[in-house]
């Protein structure tokens, strides 16, 4: 299956850095590859996405907890978690250019997809993880790693959490946060980054129970982007054959979108057990076991993880939204660029417009109300009425609210949809409330 | 000065633990020197701090514009920024035992506090910067640094943003996020981190103004720590000595916090001219100059900077909270621990308790509307009353709801204030209210 969009990685990519959604970092020094900034829409619309995924989760169960790890973690710890020694991605250059590259990017009996020459090195095993020294001195004992998971914190924390909380099975812990990987080729803006957000669930449960949360989480983290407004045709579950599965997982389970250049992993559901918490209770010789009252017995919990790349969901997002759509301005026609977000994840909820600047001084009022009761609003006074309709709904704002001509006699404005362009008057006092009701998150389906 | 407290180092680090504030990253591989990881209800605190600073900055000024810049910056960017030549600390080591000390931590003619020898290496400079190597390669060109403060990103990204927004000066662009230093002796629990998180704002405008503007943020920043409920006794402003600032400052204030090993900085306010945006326009050959619309000139914009670590306030806030309580428990006498937090920063805003588990049913219900409206709320129905009142005072709950046997007769609750311990009576319809009231933060002092 392909997909018919007018959205490419271009147009998505200059618009993020023309409307201040994503920059390259160290942008006027040339940019990093696989690095970037997020401005200020951007960050907007992550927290967003950040808070949707939270309600969710919330939702689906009865206990989760947050915590936020640190990014640099020590060395036992990556031995531990067996990052140190499988982490790795095997890469080849060409000995005539010097080009690099991961071995299934290329054909390693084919030509350098650079200079055409077919004269490749050995196949060696390159550690993804970011290195870096602690104190000092720089001998071995002082290496410490970027986190390339933010799941390894919550391992090594789980007895730490259970205990200060004095949770019962069964319990999730959650972290929302940057991991980082030292990426041979990002590519693709932000589908494969070198310093990126995860957002990741560990569900600790019994052994016998972990068959049923698999499900659970399965179908909830499926159903979860319905609520978001993706498109259910551009998402599917696709199951982990045998040879596939990582070394700790007996069950997992992608959850893909369906980029311009193809279904993609946008999520993983994986059925850990317990590798986790008993390699880190092997490698730091402490009990890492559970005490089940109820059952009387103790036993390592085993475990259902949800991963998703806060990043990658951005790009999602953009694909979904981004439209061109040709419209009538009088006798001419013309393209309007719309954003077409779900208005519960749309970064900017309404624009309050005034007609002249007449009616400025009676829109900034209800500006700084929306403001106030914690609805992104922007207020803008300046340019024709259709000028700013149109910069709103690039950036996907889903209602224009304008005072006008008749504002002063029946205390209505008008709200444009962004996505119809349709307007009714509504009277000012049920404005919060409507915008309130439209844009709220509800994690349902 | 010194201060009377019931707080030490030492029982806060046990409390963070013990009850799920901080806990040492990588703790059950022997912790790492200045690291982290924050816990369930640190997290909290963190984030209600964050959301107090966005709120009241935002409260003093028109534009603020939130950014979230890359961890990992390139060495063109902390060239540019001096943080390459400059961001060093002088260290010596003794000869004898190998221990490392910054020169200012010792005297230099005097014995090692270690082995009491007299014997020191050469005081070297130390650069305070985390190195690690971007791609496959490991070459000088390949350098890459995790970032010092979260300043930079700001500057080098200054005209993107400026031009997303066409954002007209004078205005904000502030952010919340990770930065690091390789501290050569990390000390005093959250006070000297290698790992930190710091919210910076930048305040652009044009040169003629910032003065003016310094002494607004000077004000503002000072009068902040009132409003999250810091004792004004505790906390000064204390302007540095023109050999005391940095070299792109002619103008620095500290909020000073007296912590119980003295007055020590807790945020910096200062004036850094147009040094960062010159000297990232001098090294990237970018015009970053701003083009006053209104008086038909082109400047580089000037910039105030007001800088706070998240941990450091974190910190302030457990000093400020922690105290022991002698009080009467029939004919004995009981000490209860308290963490007397503002009600509008406490991590959990109040517990719903029943007395015995026939209130259960009906206390759940008030739970779950309160968990709705975005209250953050706990729900316990086990073990004695009493216990239960204490365990949520050494986590500083400030109300305490309880569901008793006439609960059913009048519909009312009794609502339990942390510090006082005194009890009212209200009815269960008016609770919501009653919290939202009490614990919203208002950036008013």
């Amino acid at each position: 299956m392909t997909r018919e969009s007018k959205a490419t990685l271009e147009k998505i990519t200059a618009l993020c850095k023309h409307r201040g959604f994503i920059y390259p970092s160290c942008d006027i020094y040339g940019g990093i590859n696989g690095i970037y900034d997020t401005g200020p829409l951007g960050l907007m619309l992550k927290n967003n996405l950040k808070r949707a995924w939270k309600k969710f989760n919330n939702a689906q169960v009865d206990t989760i907890l947050y915590m936020d790890g640190a990014l640099i973690g020590s060395q036992a710890l990556w031995e531990a978690s067996g990052h140190i020694s499988n982490f790795n991605d095997p890469m080849v250059d060409c000995l005539n250019c010097k080009h690099r590259y991961r071995t299934d990017e290329i054909t390693l009996d084919g030509p350098c997809p650079h200079c055409g020459q077919t004269k490749w090195t050995e196949v060696r095993q390159f550690n993804m993880m970011f290195a870096t020294n602690l104190g000092a001195s720089s001998d071995q004992s002082s290496v410490a790693y970027l986190r390339p998971e933010t799941a390894q914190t919550i391992f090594s924390q789980f007895k730490n959490i259970a205990s200060s909380y004095r949770a019962k099975l069964p319990f999730g812990i959650a972290q929302i946060g940057k991991s980082f990987r030292n990426e041979i080729t990002p590519k693709q803006f932000l589908f494969r980054l070198r310093e990126f957000e995860q957002m990741e669930l560990e569900w600790f449960c019994a052994p016998e129970e972990a068959h049923k949360f698999f499900e659970l989480w399965r179908h909830a983290r499926y159903n979860f982007y319905k609520t978001i407004g993706i498109n259910p045709e551009h998402v599917r579950v696709r199951n982990h054959d045998k040879e596939e599965l990582s070394h700790y997982s007996s069950a997992t389970s992608d959850v893909e979108y369906l980029f311009p250049f193809g279904w993609k992993e946008l999520e993983g559901i994986a059925y850990r057990g317990d590798f986790d918490l008993t390699q880190h209770s092997t490698f730091s010789k402490k009990d890492l076991s559970y005490f089940d009252e109820a059952a009387k017995r103790s036993y390592m919990p085993h475990v259902v993880e949800s991963s998703v790349g806060v990043d990658r969901l951005f790009l999602v997002t953009m694909f979904e939204a981004y439209d061109e759509e040709t419209i009538q301005d009088g006798d001419k026609e013309d393209t309007r660029v719309v954003l077409r977000f779900h208005p519960t994840i749309a970064p900017i909820k309404c624009a309050v417009l005034s007609l002249t600047k007449k009616q400025s001084d009676q829109a900034r009022v209800l500006f700084t109300e929306l403001k106030k009761a914690g609805i992104d609003t922007v207020f803008d006074e300046a340019g024709s009425i259709g000028k700013r309709y149109r910069r709103y709904d690039e950036i996907g704002v889903p209602y224009c609210i304008t005072f006008d001509f008749d504002t002063e006699k029946d205390a209505s404005v008008t709200i444009r949809e962004r996505d119809s362009m349709k307007q009714e008057r509504i009277a000012i006092a049920d404005v919060q409330k409507y915008i309130h009701q439209k844009t709220t998150y509800k994690p349902e389906f």
